[in-house]
């Protein structure tokens, strides 16, 4: 996200991310994915990857689809048959996470946008959130979380160094026994 | 800011602010506030803070207050007769801060809102932002910078720690002579 919590400014712009210089963080994004399972992403981030000419946010692992939208899913799934499935999903997102739970994949990565990722949040089902903050600040776009009724959720931090050369890596683990009604609800 | 990048939750509600834990950080806001010479807050923030019982966002510090209200700055003037003036201003942020800078005092904390922090965002005044981030996630609210038609501004890191117990704090000076326009614009 930009220094003021952005994950894109204004019209979906992604520019910003070219200022995390990532020096020596190279194998950081598949230490990552070596340890995911599945990838959960709605229907607005994978339009905006097809606009930027991308048929998937990554290869070779399931792919879980929210959305009604059943063209743009079967854009998706055929994109790489040799490898790469999807599941178009719609409804509660704790039922489709109980769904890829049941599917065998223990750790699903909430690829986005920000409203699937509050929705994670709202079911309490987000374990740990993983943070790059771009020495930029944009001023205005969607946040990287985003729902108008969550309840306040408390998490621990696990990491807190800078990343690459400029840029904030931060990890936070959910805190279930920090009660948001502990302050003041 | 939250640790989505809100300053508050939704009805202005910062409830969300006990959660930042400063044990060992008791001198910090007096460091901070030894350093400067003027404060600039808008109405919003303001009118906040006397909702919640408090008339002046902090003593003995001269406080310029951008407003059309001129109750509002009254109020405000009367708090403290002693030692604190009060200068409601309005207009182009720049020019504010020139006055600012005018009548003698170098460093000038810019105490919100977002869209205050903003606007002088937009005028490139902003020298230095120092952000504790704290460990919640609220999912809807103001941002730290709000501004509809920003240039992205870039910042060098100077400062990432963990603050108190498990909050984050962060400073960042505004790097001029990286362009935003080097990054694809």
């Amino acid at each position: 996200m930009s220094l003021d919590g952005r994950i894109a400014g204004p019209g979906d712009d992604l520019s910003f991310l070219e200022t995390v210089a990532g020096d020596g963080e190279d194998r950081d994004f598949d230490d990552f994915i070596a340890g995911i399972d599945a990838l959960v992403v709605g229907s607005g981030t994978l339009r905006w990857l097809h606009g930027q000419g991308h048929d998937l946010p990554h290869r070779g692992l399931p792919i879980w689809l929210v959305s009604h939208d059943e063209a743009l899913a079967a854009r998706a799934a055929a994109a790489d048959p040799d490898g790469t499935p999807v599941t178009r999903v719609e409804g509660e997102l704790a039922e489709i996470l109980d769904g890829i739970a049941a599917a065998g994949h223990a750790r699903a990565w909430i690829g986005g946008g920000g409203d699937i990722a509050g929705q994670a949040l709202a079911a309490d089902r987000v374990d740990e959130v993983i943070l790059t903050i771009a020495p930029t600040v944009l001023g205005a776009g969607p946040a990287v979380f985003d729902h108008p009724a969550l309840e306040p959720r408390r998490f621990a931090l696990a990491e807190c160094r800078e990343y690459g050369k400029g840029s904030v890596r931060l990890r936070w683990m959910r805190d279930r026994a920090q009660q948001a009604t502990s302050f003041g609800r």
